[in-house]
């Protein structure tokens, strides 16, 4: 079912300063920022020929990384996303295991325009699982 | 520098439980598990066509990741590995921008025979960062 590693998603309390270090410090391959203000954070996107990392700052108010930033002040490690073929498919495999699905267990248009859910952590070993039908 | 994403490792405290969920829930294709006692770990690749995930259970005393898993006790994302071309002109790059490398500064031969490094979070927004030669 989990298809390829879409991306590591990485929460930072100040986007162009993290944008900076990944850009001079690391030589990444680093894209301006994006605000995308219906997800509730800017995101830059992290060129690593396979996959990327998504650094994401909170935009607005209720940004749905806003509890993890005051919880992790520095920033961290925030989710990791999966490519699955049929999004819904894999939501009932996951429902039918005893696996939770965030929300309302509806997919959601995730930040690269394409079908998105969240699982919960506490069914995968403290991780936020993203999947993201491609 | 900063080449391919060779991974994103996740601790978890139960190793044939998370296998069993990567596998059997999510559907991913999981490996047989490796002790690494040199590491102080036992590994399960998830390969995931693009990239791989590193399930990590600690092994033996002095393990690297029973501090982490001693505040995460569920589990989470532990560090992500980016691959370089020559770990020692990385190194000193980053040393010269004034990053911190972990432990003496010198290349330790990696989980997969080859050179690695870790550089210090708090001078990566909270993300434990490994480099791997390949």
């Amino acid at each position: 079912m989990l298809g390829k590693l879409n991306h590591v998603a990485i929460a930072v309390p100040d986007l162009a300063a993290a944008a900076a270090t990944y850009g001079d410090v690391l030589g990444a391959k680093v894209s301006e920022p994006q605000p995308l203000p219906d997800h509730g954070v800017t995101v830059v996107f992290i060129d690593l020929g396979n996959s990327k990392v998504e650094l994401l700052e909170p935009l607005g108010e209720d940004s749905p990384i806003a509890a993890f930033l005051e919880k992790n002040p520095a920033g961290g490690m925030h989710h990791v996303c999966y490519e699955v073929a049929d999004i819904l498919a894999a939501r009932d495999r996951l429902v039918a295991a005893g696996a939770r699905v965030l929300g309302d267990g509806q997919p959601k248009t995730g930040a690269h325009g394409k079908p998105v859910l969240f699982l919960h952590p506490k069914d995968f070993f403290g991780t936020l699982i993203e999947l993201e039908q491609v």
